[in-house]
């Protein structure tokens, strides 16, 4: 509880009616400065990405960074913060990454280990490559055709409003490595996953179907992946030889956290509004975008919430750890408080640019507050949308729950020229466009935690008896 | 010789008049030509780059650099191609580069050491960080005050067009780490000198005084200087230690050499016009901005000028060696060939963006060549500048002779994000400028390789003793 509040309760205990204090700004008023002004949110990212910079999932740096995190909740006023842990399965990077071209055109090629790559033997592996343009084209070669041959895999993405290119290149990392070592590949290079043309490959995590041991799997950035393919265009069918170095490993089970924390509601038997974000990064960024912005957004907005008085609900802050190596907190997270009915969902992990439209899963089942909901955010310039909102990746429990779910989109456009880089740096946070996301979530946050009737079904609340047996 | 002025030739000597070829295109014709459609320049730089790759000065990388442009060329029919060679003295960088913060906000920063550095330990060495905001600020420290200590300089540079910022903050590398060391520094980073916000440092050569050992020299990133700076606001007057690993070393002397090759003139016994690049890089980035671009203009401009005849004047391209780690290759140069007069020197050695400004150093002394060659480039968006041309770095032999320079200003608003940085490489090169670069250069060569009269004064030819032995 922020010191607001706090002089605000304690005045209203303690002064008689004649002396009240000026009226707490309206919901759309503490919206309007925080498009103007807000400050937490770029406060919660510098501090974190400054003090701790990357938080690699299930290592002692995600430990400090949820500690970070922890801390800053309980400076702000939050109730009940935690850090709740559970085991995962940790992979780590190691600190060799190299790929060398030995022939016919012999440099460096800049590469970083994909999420769950096996490491090389300490000398290196040395192989020709085999040119794949796309995921199919690799998934089309013959069983055993890639015996001890090193694959290349590109694809053509491009940067969207929306972000929907991941989803047309993402399989070449997603997949691509498990389809090469399933046909007998010793190695596998793919362009990264990413729309900018920097020397900063674009890591991520892979996996290997079952039975198929893992192999060295790394990402070349753009211009050295654009570089490889040009060498195929004038080696005039001279095999391309490449050699790669790289020592990550599974380190087995460690322990990670889900940061949760809380602004107590009027009526805590009221299930809560959940918001979310991700405190891991991957290691070699501080995550200022992915989602050290998201954190800060979802934060600074519940700040702004209280501003405007206590709300009805609870609104509950879930800083989910170990999301980048496989949403092992958020599964975490619903396992833990699945018989504990949450109101509604969202989550903020799609950088800092402005939100352009807002989904919900509720249109048809509660039309009047999908409605209300699209009025209001639509003088910061947001749409509504027709899709079935389906909730960020740390949502898992309502998802499990089948509850109500809001997507805010964030203009993705440089969204993947930063994603999983080295360069997810706070230099690139527009702080207008961040404040922008503030206003808009305040705006929703505020009217989710004080709607009185279900927000999936518009009708009374269905009975939570964990959260009355805990009250 | 291509093969037009070949065709030229032959027909020149074999057919009757009657039967007379087409006229060739005029200069300004050719000009226009090559600012709609010009290829080798974009075909020198990718080819360079893609077969060669990072070529660091006196390294096999150069050397087989410098083999490909004698192979390209002789391929484009140029004269009395060779690569002279010279010896120098060689550092090269190492393969471990690694900073890192260990308190109290432990976190890597992405380092490279500068030329000239010195390596660590194996182990690497750890010290106190202390902050100089400017160079000036580390010069004004007292002695020995920053014994077993780590300096960080910081500067405030800023993009330019006509990159004069480079002055501006170039001596927090060129000399910050030489003042550091001889104020008791165990080591010393700087922010790097460029104005980009990417993972990628600036490198470049710095140097120590007579009598100051090197001590271990890297560059920041801007993102990670802009994080170290604000850990200093966050840390309270704690200490902020870091930990630096590098293993660059000198390894004495080694080869370089010089690329000459000419389009021979009408009228040998003249004084060439040499026109130079540099044909080497430093080892973290494929050159192309510095100096593929470059080397690709004067190339193409050349062979643009053969197509309007053949000039009056032998034209010299020069791709000189070396020019990265200190000008050894212009030394070199001009050491060998100081009694053969040039007639002009020009330089293309900064990116591929459009030439914004004309200045000569014979604007008084020939005024009338002066105004004729900027009232040529006029068309191309070209101003003229009222600043004495000074000539790029490769030119030594005609500021030595004091003859006469041309320079041909590029726009260098982004030069500096790219700069001595990984990320100079093909893809920053926009084609349009690329070709306007070469138009330029076709038209103001083109002029000066048909000038009969002295180009420095207007006046008869100075004797050339050593050209007319020669012939």
């Amino acid at each position: 509880m922020n010191r607001t509040l706090t002089a605000l309760v304690a005045l209203s205990l303690a002064m008689p009616a004649a002396a009240a204090p000026p009226p707490p700004p309206t919901l759309e008023q503490r919206a309007d400065q925080a498009l103007a002004a807000d400050d937490n949110a770029f406060r919660f990212v510098e501090g974190l990405t400054t003090e701790v910079g990357p938080r690699q999932a299930g290592t002692e740096a995600e430990a400090r960074g949820r500690a970070w995190a922890v801390q800053w909740l309980k400076d702000k006023g939050f109730a009940n913060v935690v850090d709740e842990p559970f085991m995962m399965n940790t992979w780590v990077p190691g600190d060799v990454a190299r790929a060398r071209v030995t022939a016919p055109f012999a440099q460096d090629l800049v590469v970083l280990p994909l999420g769950n790559s096996a490491a090389t033997p300490p000398a290196g592996i040395e192989g020709e490559v085999v040119f794949f343009r796309t995921v199919d084209d690799l998934r089309a070669a013959p069983e055993g055709s890639l015996a001890g041959k090193i694959a290349y895999i590109s694809h053509q993405m491009r940067p969207a409003q929306d972000g929907s290119h991941y989803g047309f290149a993402g399989p070449a990392r997603w997949v691509g490595p498990g389809l090469a070592a399933s046909k007998g590949a010793v190695g596998v290079v793919i362009k990264s996953v990413g729309t900018d043309h920097h020397r900063n490959p674009h890591t991520g995590g892979t996996s290997f179907p079952a039975g198929v041991a893992a192999i060295p799997a790394g990402a070349l950035s753009l211009p050295d992946a654009e570089n490889l393919e040009r060498m195929f265009a004038r080696a005039a069918g001279r095999p391309i030889m490449l050699k790669l170095e790289m020592n990550p490993r599974q380190i087995g089970q460690t322990q990670s956290g889900n940061v949760v924390g809380e602004i107590r509601g009027r009526n805590p038997m009221l299930p809560p509004v959940l918001i979310a974000c991700h405190i891991d990064s991957w290691w070699n960024a501080p995550g200022a975008f992915d989602d050290g912005a998201g954190c800060g957004i979802i934060a600074a907005a519940a700040l702004n919430v209280v501003e405007t008085g206590q709300p009805l609900r609870t609104i509950r802050v879930l800083m989910a750890g170990a999301e980048e190596t496989g949403l092992w907190g958020s599964a975490a997270y619903s396992k833990a408080h699945i018989d504990e009915p949450i109101a509604a969902g969202l989550e903020s992990d799609f950088g800092a640019d402005r939100i352009w439209r807002f989904d919900s899963n509720f249109s048809e089942t509660n039309p009047m507050l999908h409605k209300k909901i699209a009025a209001a955010v639509a003088r910061f310039g947001v749409s509504v949308g027709s899709d079935a909102a389906t909730g960020g990746a740390d949502l898992n429990i309502v998802r499990d729950q089948k509850g109500a779910l809001i997507d805010l989109q964030q203009d993705g456009t440089r969204y993947f020229d930063l994603h999983h880089t080295p360069d997810d740096t706070l230099d690139k946070i527009d702080i207008a466009q961040l404040r922008q996301n503030v206003a808009v979530w305040t705006q929703v946050v505020g009217i989710l935690a004080n709607e009185s009737q279900s927000i999936l079904t518009g009708g009374p609340i269905p009975s939570a008896p964990a959260i009355m047996q805990r009250q």
